[in-house]
């Protein structure tokens, strides 16, 4: 009893920061979007790509870059000519709104549209924090199995898009599409669906388009 | 503070009772393995094969398949005739060794060589878990990038062996074998390394002669 008193307590603290980083991002016009996945789904490609293909474009994108340990995805993301920052959560599996609120601190946000959250690799815990996000996108690629939208329900259903990932490995893995997107519906009816590869068909068009439709929804 | 002390005292009682798993199985004869990984790595479909190649044979095997929700990987697992009895843990994000010792109580040990733990599917909650095995297995499949092995070193410095799964996609997938072994060494030195595949080369041997020579030493 005892635990689950103070893990609620945590969560209620988490939610109340949370709700200040929505409001202030809001107010400055800035989407933002919680990228949760299993580790090596391709969070950290998805984004270099989306980054290169921005680049030199009229949006503006900073990337927040969760991991346990290392700063190897901020390295490989700042290339592009955004600010690109890591957390090193130091053992915590999954990012929290004080962790963000810290990094927000420190980067620039005047002129900003779109603000990415990479999430540390886990398709659990981080469905339960809210970051303060305007969404959370769930990305899971094909070489995972189409059976997780049931296995781990809690980001399915929470989350607003699904992107199906290395949709190019399609023809060398057991994976049925149509299942998957069922099943995501089943556990989450109004979620959004787009299909991505970063080495071939249908490559990035569908995740950019989807993308660009939310800035200009908000401008 | 608080939380702290409380998830200490969580994980002091989990240890408790992992000792008490570990005795029963130790002097029974039995060898029990945690197998951990992402989401997707191919946990599932490993033992499937495993069990299938075991079938009819003299090793008698059980598994104990972790999940948050469904009950489907024991219903796949149970098709070889060899007991599977899912664990669903209703949210939590990896096993517990009361979760374990729970299920023990209502499957047979009598004549039990081998018992393979499959964790929920994530690379950093369980490993803080000890569940009662005498070793931890981390898979990791190629499809996941070699960066793994420094992204989340405490599950690969806990494991006795890797298994470098899914080798049948190296062809599609850009994933450097030789530094993904190094960086698994040099997180944890003494790790013993099989490569696998269920779809082709190298295929299961190279996993089922480990886990023979395990048995020969036992008895």
């Amino acid at each position: 009893m005892e635990r689950v008193t103070v893990e609620k307590s945590v969560l209620k603290e988490n939610d109340r920061i949370a709700e200040e980083i929505r409001g202030e991002l809001e107010k400055r016009g800035i989407l933002c979007y919680n990228i949760i996945a299993s580790p090596g789904a391709g969070k950290t490609s998805l984004l270099e790509q989306t980054l290169e293909r921005l680049a030199g474009g009229p949006l503006q994108v900073t990337v927040l870059t969760g991991d346990i340990q290392t700063e190897r995805d901020a390295r490989r993301l700042a290339r592009f000519g955004f600010p690109a920052r890591q957390i090193v959560t130091g053992g915590t599996c999954h990012l929290a709104a004080s962790m963000v609120q810290r990094a927000l601190d420190e980067i620039p946000l005047d002129g900003l549209h779109v603000l990415f959250i990479e999430n540390v690799g886990n398709l659990v815990c981080p469905a339960a924090y809210d970051l303060g996000e305007q969404a959370k996108i769930v990305m899971l690629s094909v070489t995972e199995g189409d059976d997780k939208p049931l296995k781990y329900p809690s980001i399915f259903s929470r989350a607003r898009l699904l992107v199906l990932h290395k949709m190019d490995l399609l023809p060398y893995t057991p994976f049925d599409v149509e299942a998957a997107k069922a099943d995501a519906r089943r556990v989450n009816p109004v979620i959004e669906i787009v299909e991505t590869s970063v080495v071939g068909p249908p490559g990035m068009d569908g995740w950019l388009q989807w993308l660009e439709a939310r800035v200009a929804e908000r401008t």
